[in-house]
């Protein structure tokens, strides 16, 4: 094992803190109001996933491949739900879950 | 409150996630091997409380600046004890704790 | 330090576990719903930090009495926000709050 | 879907919330000493993963069952190596795992 995290384990490292931090920015907006969809339930499991994932590739944890392959899976969902709503931090969030969901998916 | 977070919570944010990572990776080069002094453990404590931190400013937590307070002296002892040992593992953990001791006390 | 957790550490350990449980199954019920308050958001906060506390009281960590302090300031807060609205969801997640502020409060 | 956690939730909950707090004891025991396996960086991936489950699952989360199902290989895998040693903490630790395993696999 090298002693460095090679390229591709940081650049998914970065995906799921971005989208880690876009979903809590989208739930802080969407708390306490009206949904039609699993908005902002779903930023709550995407988030928490993205940073056991993030921390799991990390720390070269033997079960960071199958984290992100599941990972990617919520980030579908979250991407789904959010993607269709217009405001701007939806919209946002699920760019950012499309991204990560996309370097899991690598990943894994 | 503005529908984006402000540059000094990103940095912050960046901060933690940083330091979130470089102890995951000290952590995993320590981990089963003998230490005379906290680190690897420090290393867990500081990577859980930096995730934690970031995730509550992300989501503007009226208890964000208290977990910065908090996280900044895990931080400090984090450094300390990873700082005294010479492996490059440790001195990058040492060096991404002070950083974020700093941009967590600046934000508390 | 002993080999065993010691009871009031149990103690509060369940306390936390607890709280966190009743926090999830709040948020669950309200996440999508208007809110007049920080309900379900609080829940968030509270049930993130509960998890940070116990885990760092089963760690022996020596941040586990400054997290108990500030885990029962966020109980407080979210059995305030919880116990304002009458459903039964949030009845019982504004009582394990305060269950679970005592047990931080006498920890800390 | 009822207003209740049913019981083999809540059974599961408590088991993955033993089995966090069992492989916690273990870590803090183990770290900073030399192992012959991967006791104990397993104890905090097996931690983590069971928080997150137990959380999961009081939030009704559509991805529980998943989770469920990996926490159960992460808890089978904590509860071959810490079950390889003979210290008490290693000993309950893997006692808890086999349990939380047998609990995450029937939900799964």
């Amino acid at each position: 094992m090298s002693h460095h995290l090679d390229q591709a384990i940081r650049d998914c490292i970065a995906a799921c803190n971005a989208c880690a931090t876009a979903c809590a920015e989208c739930f802080s907006h969407m708390a306490g109001k009206h949904s039609d969809n699993a908005c902002p339930a779903c930023c709550i499991d995407c988030a928490a996933l993205c940073r056991l994932c993030a921390d799991a590739m990390a720390r070269h944890s033997p079960f960071a491949n199958e984290l992100c392959a599941l990972c990617a899976k919520v980030c579908d969902w979250c991407a789904e739900q959010c993607g269709a709503h217009d405001m701007a931090h939806c919209q946002r969030c699920a760019e950012a879950c499309r991204r990560c969901a996309e370097a899991c998916r690598a990943m894994a």
